[in-house]
């Protein structure tokens, strides 16, 4: 466990604010590293999944980034995702980060037509040649409908700048298998994001937690993220049965609808879904407030 | 059935020629696109999923509309490919196919995050309340990993201008079955894609044939339209059994795969597949020209 990289420990992937139009707004977006700086999580994932790479232009892609690192100024490192559609797109991206000053990289085989295995690396291949920051594998079916054989990671992790994957919770929950078959043929440090599996996960020995929630309530999940890597069941069931109710509400409604409800409640600053994302009915809305205030509360009061 | 509309009988998807920037080679489109008038299709599908529109930038897509409008010059019905993932740019690539001459549209739900259902519906009625142009439902969870409910596609084809519907073959075969359910809900045209299944679909009742084939060997698609919904059993399925070992091929690598390197061979001209979407080996290649050289020539000789 080297605390020194960005894929061991607590990896918080905060949301991106934007408009409507999908212009980021830099501000709102440095107010929500500032805590995640503070609390000293391992490393901050810019633009995954809940950060809405998918729906904003590489113009904006490079103004969050830029932004990010002007404000994080080296406390911690940044991971920022690239994925693109295009493997050209992809590469540039990569470049964009890289010349803005990212620590390492994230990429995701987004996919509309289904990628073969073969085409897979060598998309990520093309990635990592062009540039040589670490990288770390963006593992999520459930969004890029791409899978993963055993064989490919295998590959990937022979390339020398890949490090990390950062892997989906298992269909069959048994995570302590999962990790003693991918590390029987690779040296990759592996990660999970999913934030409800994350507390079984952590204590079945993963390197990562890829952490929605520590986006935005940093030191709750830094707390159980060290508990869980301290070997403490006890506390770390504790901590994550406050944020059970939570991650019900992940599950019905997505986690980047929560979130983004979440970031105009924490923050008092607009953040719009893209659309054909909806944000929250009323209803739902004051579901997600009730639950969250609590959390909120004991966050400010750094009291878990 | 009516023959005027572009959404009965034959809907012909040519691939759309780009080079490695996906850079859009008009000249070779219009090639592509001159035996289709010729042959009498019932329209053509400009950018659709083998026509890489996804992978295509909006000017691209911009240019690819604009050329196809002038070389078909009113003979065909163009039918324009303006799925995005933000409903803005859904919306921007309608309103861009709607002034360069486009006679409707045809609108995938494409996801990243999975969409809700009303998700969904507000992303077509954005679209439709932009842009008046008759509107097919492109329903292909292969690609777009969404799935419409029978309910939500009853709601959406009460919005005036959505008119049809291109469904995947259905997972349990009856086409019949299901045109039978769908035709109590709604009024759409309901046609098909996925070419192999085209012929069944076709005598089952289907209203048009949304195929891929039908850009390179529109003859040859035209003749088992025809038959097929002339109730000639025997003469479909003569056709259908000429091209199943093109169907095999289409299965087995992917149709996209398969057509980039049928254009390079019938076309004479560089059509390159998006990378990450590689190009077939050569000994791929030549079982798929082995397939397709006696349909060629049946289909120049007109001999079907």
């Amino acid at each position: 466990m080297t605390s020194a990289s960005p894929f061991h420990g607590l990896s918080a992937f905060p949301p991106t604010p934007a408009d409507m139009d999908g212009r980021v707004d830099t501000d709102s977006l440095c107010r929500l590293l500032e805590p995640l700086c503070d609390a000293g999580v391992a490393s901050i994932g810019l633009l995954g999944s809940t950060g809405i790479y998918a729906f904003l232009t590489q113009a904006e892609r490079l103004r969050a980034v830029q932004a990010a690192v002007e404000c994080v100024r080296g406390r911690v490192p940044i991971v920022v995702g690239v994925g693109a559609l295009r493997t050209d797109h992809a590469v540039d991206l990569a470049r964009d980060a890289a010349t803005a000053g990212a620590d390492a990289l994230l990429l995701a085989p987004v996919s509309y037509t289904p990628l073969t295995q073969e085409e897979a690396y060598q998309h990520f291949l093309a990635v990592t040649k062009a540039v040589t920051l670490p990288l770390c594998i963006y593992n999520n079916p459930g969004t890029t409908h791409f899978t993963f054989s055993r064989d490919l990671l295998q590959r990937l992790s022979d390339i020398e700048t890949i490090k990390a994957v950062k892997m989906p919770l298992p269909a069959d929950g048994d995570v302590r298998g999962e990790l003693a078959v991918l590390r029987e043929k690779s040296g990759l440090a592996i990660g999970y994001s999913g934030d409800w599996g994350a507390a079984e996960a952590l204590l079945s020995g993963a390197d990562a937690w890829y952490s929605v929630i520590a986006g935005l309530l940093p030191r709750t999940a830094l707390a159980l993220t060290k508990a869980a890597i301290a070997g403490d069941d006890n506390e770390t069931r504790r901590l994550d049965g406050l944020l059970e109710p939570l991650w019900k509400l992940f599950k019905e409604f997505g986690s980047v609808r929560v979130v983004y409800t979440l970031v105009e409640y924490l923050l008092l600053a607009a953040a719009e879904l893209p659309r054909p994302l909806l944000p929250l009915g009323p209803t739902e809305r004051q579901r997600v407030l009730d639950v969250a205030e609590p959390l909120a509360a004991l966050e400010r009061q750094s009291l878990v």
